[in-house]
């Protein structure tokens, strides 16, 4: 808790892939060291709920003897075809600072930033504390607890080393996933998809999951001829049983 | 525990990247589920103990009431200039596995593997245990815990996401930098450090950690041709008096 003397602190803190144990004990001493936590909150078009809202309260609940105020932060809008897409993230980067920084100037005390997985991966929580805390209006000390993020989940599903030996890794996101194979890569972990295309992949191995640490874990893998329907149709039915999908897998060209 | 109903179970226990806290509550659950540890001790040339002992101790010491005992499993000697350097790597993975196995066969009950970092990068224990149970002497269940791996820990301390805006991240070894930048990589990630080369990355950024999570953990940033001599000097300064480095860091290339 913060007293007056001590600086107020931010905390960014990673929680892991979903499931509630897959958190470190330095993040849950983070989480119990706060007055209370900041959340992106991603409602569903149809007005539900965000879909990991439930995942994160059972976290919660899971470490926490009294669980403190969690102040969900409205996602402003955002281009989803934009013509300039860096800039259209910078803009919404913006957006979401000064809608943070107005959480900060509105609550006094130390805050937790919750974010799935890893903030190093994919996450926009850092660059954003770093926007709010440039901005002036708000001081604060502030540290980064790493989290387990879902391709670490992924590899440890299907108990595998994430390369070949001695071999690199391409990080991606489905958005760039041909360019990297264009540019050579033959191990190539892709996060953020939106559709999977998997043309052009009939010689290489693809080790894929969802809503991994969850209940609705789903794993599928195998080589990409013999196993890209089943891929496809397994997503279909992870989002409609479950209402939400977060997936993520792992292609390598198998050795010629 | 194991009890004559169940199938032996064989568990891979990623530890982190150094601190005791640095571990997940299922990790902590997965050591006090076991009989015993098996870890791979190399010990230095002095003689002197593996120096990551003292850690790995302290580590269990304060998530266990009970430590129960710790084989260390003696690393078999390795070819380090061999002619094929995969064909080395496949042989020593053999010696290991011939030796991992005759413990398991020397010792009856729950095995756990402890990993430093997380086992699905650069570490070879999933290979290994898939290698003694293809041996066909071992009969066991396995399964792979995720921890926090150093790369994570790395951007954690320098509060950094890992990538830029939508980009990739390539991930490879000190071995294969300059292939990565000659790929047309700009963002590399860099694992097993036995030297550091910096020629040729006048125009780029680096994130440098040694001994990420231990007391002697040391971070260095900036511009490559303004802080290479500190990245240097200060990895000989942790060598020297802490007697061990465990680095790795981030390049990015400086947008023109």
């Amino acid at each position: 808790m913060s007293t007056d003397a001590a600086p107020r602190r931010i905390r960014v803190i990673g929680i892991g892939a979903g499931h509630p144990d897959q958190v470190t004990v330095e993040a849950v001493e983070a989480l119990r060291s706060v007055d209370y936590f900041v959340t992106a909150d991603k409602p569903r078009k149809d007005g539900a709920d965000d879909p990991l809202l439930a995942a994160r309260e059972a976290l919660l609940a899971r470490h926490l003897d009294v669980v403190p105020p969690v102040i969900a932060v409205r996602d402003p809008e955002r281009d989803r075809s934009p013509s300039d897409y860096d800039q259209a993230v910078v803009d919404w980067h913006d957006a979401r600072a000064a809608a943070y920084e107005q959480v900060l100037l509105d609550n006094e005390g130390d805050v937790g930033f919750l974010v799935w997985g890893d903030p190093a991966f994919y996450d926009s929580t850092i660059r954003i504390v770093e926007k709010v805390l440039a901005r002036g209006q708000v001081e604060a000390e502030w540290d980064v607890i790493p989290g387990i993020s879902s391709l670490q989940q992924l590899a440890a599903r299907h108990r595998i080393v994430l390369h070949d030996i001695g071999q690199p890794i391409l990080v991606t996101t489905g958005r760039r996933l041909h360019e990297a194979r264009d540019s050579g890569a033959e191990n190539i972990l892709v996060m953020l998809n939106s559709t999977i295309d998997l043309e052009g992949f009939e010689e290489w191995t693809i080790w894929w999951g969802a809503n991994l640490g969850t209940a609705d874990e789903a794993l599928v893998s195998g080589r990409v001829t013999e196993v890209a329907v089943e891929v496809l149709t397994t997503r279909i039915d992870v989002k409609t049983r479950v209402g939400w999908i977060m997936d993520v897998y792992l292609l390598r060209r198998i050795a010629r």
